[in-house]
């Protein structure tokens, strides 16, 4: 098991189908398996060994995806960058991983060679549509001239690394998941057996460097689907691809959703051709994920993960996505589904032990899936991988029916006098409010409570209202100490290369108690 | 992964159905895992430690099914024996796995103190219906006596060994296969993934001890289905029992559907709870599948495998059972179907290189359901498992669509005036013949051609047909060099374990130039 044989799966059982779907030169499965073979002797060629590391710093593009299936094929380790990371981010990784050579585009050709200004000894690769600047190595040039010489390349091994894939990380600063053939491999299967499908045309919205766009597309490869690409996120760009390539399915975060059903161009674009959204990364308001699924007019299925776990975790089924009985403690389509197959979850104290369904404790994953470790973090591995179970640093519970409901990162639980609040629930009864276009809370120190919540919000376009306004509107429909005693407006929430919000951030913006 | 996983899964998310139908006394998944505890207490009791092996002879039973959960539980590695073996048989596993206590029912009560006569140190456990005689332990005492205490033992690796399946196998005698838990949970997922179901009620029709019902077994356990079960293959018996639990699937192998379809009750039995028939461990007749679809009035799914890939490899989906076109060289009802997900096949020649679509040549396989190797035997496992990949001794060629045809096994082709003739289509050929109940080829020595065709033929009970008869017939229907030389007619033939038919004794009878 390893990602070749997904790959060869595609070119054996489908052959004739479209793999990429790019401009006026569409591939099938069989033309794009070739140039996964030059793209793999092209490496090899420009100096890469095996167990090398390359990163890879792309827009969403047929490169991107074929760089994957390349590396594998060579044996290289593919690191892939994270688009909105600042040049030091990026350095950090490239320089921890050891990384040997770095691909851009002509996006992110400033931002290479400030990294190379950094890690002088990294060699840079374009892949970009522009012509190759000097001193760089042309990727097209080197793919035309390349003669394919995989079949005398050791294959890989399950559990031979594939990539590391850093991750912001609230603990330690970032990392890098070590993922192996085997944990990506078994996430493709493991989901199709549990009942995900991408149709025949998958369109790669969610950035390609993130699992969560990653989770589907070796789905799609496996199943023989056609490759679309929308170069970086924008909600009109996005709206006008799926109509322009009739795509079926992909994968979107709740801001990019809530950016799409709120895009001027929502009602006149045709979206007949969707079948699936998948969506995930970071909890979704109810009244969000209802309009999403009128105005999408398709299935919508919820897949709970993290990069450690590569990533999914759950599934909620689209048959799952009822919204009757929503005043009970448990109502599924609160939850983020049942473990997919192959996947054991449980819920534990502070002492790992099991709690019972209805009681909260941390979230931990064991399977196939899961990371070999972060590279080069003993200490840390020895800690989040404890007993061969990942401890995900997420808070949740099951109900009866093994259904799991996601509360809060640890970290982001806020403790306001003795209570435990889950930052999701109160976040979610904030944007219920028709004004409210996003927000996100935290929590912010204070001498009787320990800690009390702030909220930080962002109003519609032209609206206007008070900090009063919003806090009574929360306190009319929760119980007192899981409101905001304080609200910031704000323009925009800092967030992360899906669009998830990030808390580290506006608690260094927003935590301290004289703001606001 | 682990098999414990599958049945806590059952548990966890399918508590309240029922998981064994057992007479008066159904089980529910939550009542069914509380005896498998106390069945791992009790074997821990009996003097079983962790990594110990120990045998099974029963007949298809309640507490087969919880005793492979049981030893799995305790860590303890099971041992499943052939029905059908001698004693002689029997004690050559126990011996050669160095097992150390032997499970036994009344119907193998006689058998069992034949083995202990031939290894003393052998342990007998009593788990049949009757009192339990002198000497022996008794299973049900000890169940009602134990106390679980699993909580305790460590959890089985995916790599830990869970079974030792003796194969009759061709070559170097009789062999155990060494399976893991990941092997045989791999099956199950995989096995799932591509679309094996055996909705609610699943009865155990083939014998318990060999992966052909094996296969689904673990299916049924994962998705929550009903076991149900018919202690020993009868066809009459078959009919009744689906009738009585309204059965929706079943594994079957060829020579019992044929006994199914022949048997007086068949048409005058309530068959309408039946769903799908899994089908497979040799070659099935055309006639006698279209027959049988007619008869049994549900889907057919054909699996195609060994004991040493856990054992499927291939599906041939229900929607594959299409009977046009059957004059083209490629039919795809014919073949095995095509590779499950996650399972790598290819035909190599001789010297383990692939060969093209069309051509013939051994099927060889890689992926996590291939076994460990065989016990004890490690100059076979270089050879058989050279490469990391399973050399199946199976002769088969893919075609443009990846389906892959079975031809036959590597030991059983004729070789005939330098033509390769394949028993199995020689053999279709003969039971298309209206008065021919079964039959089977062997190559027998000629001087001129190296090797003729005999046919050794069963027909139909009350008919009478000569020798040219038969050959007459099968001269009008297949080329000249595939058509036996000779015919032997006999009562029946030697059959294994699964009614798959014994080339090795037939060879032996009746394989002499100068017989017939």
């Amino acid at each position: 098991m390893n990602l070749l044989y997904l790959l060869r799966r595609a070119r054996d059982q489908f052959g004739d189908n479209i793999a990429v779907l790019d401009g006026d030169r569409p591939a099938t499965w069989r033309e794009f398996y070739g140039r996964v073979e030059r793209s793999a002797a092209f490496l090899r060629s420009a100096g890469l060994e095996s167990g090398d590391r390359m990163a890879v710093l792309l827009s969403n593009s047929p490169e991107y995806l074929e760089l994957y299936y390349a590396t594998a094929m060579a044996g290289i380790i593919i690191v892939p960058l994270n688009n909105r990371w600042s040049v030091d981010d990026c350095a950090f990784a490239i320089a921890d991983s050891g990384t040997k050579s770095l691909v851009v585009d002509d996006r992110f050709l400033g931002a290479g060679r400030g990294i190379v200004d950094r890690v002088a000894s990294l060699n840079l690769i374009f892949a970009g549509g522009d012509e190759c600047p000097a001193g760089m190595t042309s990727y097209r040039a080197g793919l035309e001239a390349a003669v394919p010489t995989s079949e005398a390349w050791p294959e890989p091994k399950p559990d031979d690394l594939l990539g590391i894939f850093y991750t912001s990380g609230t603990t330690g600063g970032p990392k890098g998941a070590m993922l192996t053939h085997r944990n990506i491999c078994s996430n493709a299967i493991l989901c199709y057996a549990s009942g995900m499908r991408v149709g025949a045309r998958y369109l790669h919205g969610a950035p390609m460097f993130h699992l969560a766009d990653g989770a589907a597309t070796h789905v799609a490869t496996m199943t023989g689907a056609a490759h679309a690409f929308l170069p970086t996120f924008d909600p009109g760009a996005y709206l006008a691809a799926v109509e322009r390539h009739r795509a079926t399915s992909s994968v979107l975060v709740p801001t990019m959703i809530n950016m799409i059903v709120n895009h001027p161009a929502i009602d006149s674009t045709d979206l007949s051709s969707l079948e699936r959204i998948l969506y995930g990364a970071s909890p979704i308001p109810i009244p969000l994920l209802q309009l999403a699924m009128k105005k999408l007019g398709c299935e919508f299925q919820q897949a709970y993960g993290m990069t450690e776990t590569s990533p999914v975790q759950t599934l909620l089924q689209p048959e799952e996505h009822c919204f009757e009985n929503l005043d009970q403690e448990f109502a599924p389509v609160r939850s983020a589904g049942r473990p997919i197959l192959g996947m054991e979850i449980r819920v534990v104290d502070m002492q790992d032990r099991e709690v019972p369904a209805g009681q909260a404790g941390e979230i931990i994953a064991r399977g196939d899936n899961v990371m070999k470790g972060y590279w080069n973090r003993p200490a840390i591995n020895q800690e989040v991988l404890r007993g061969g179970w990942m401890h995900t640093g997420d808070l949740g519970a099951f109900d009866e029916r093994g259904f799991l409901y996601v509360l809060d990162r640890k970290k982001d639980m806020i403790k306001s006098g003795g209570e435990n609040v889950f930052s999701p629930e109160v976040e979610s009864a904030i944007v219920s409010h028709e004004d409210v276009l996003e927000a996100a809370v935290i929590g912010v120190p204070h001498e009787r409570w320990g800690e009390t919540i702030r909220a930080v919000v962002v109003l519609r376009p032209g609206v206007v209202r008070t900090e009063a306004e919003i806090i009574g509107y929360c306190r009319s429909r929760m119980t007192h100490f899981k409101c905001p005693t304080s609200i910031v407006f704000v323009d925009a929430l800092p967030k992360g290369g899906t669009g998830k919000v990030q808390k580290v951030a506006l608690r260094k913006l927003y935590g301290n108690a004289s703001v606001g």
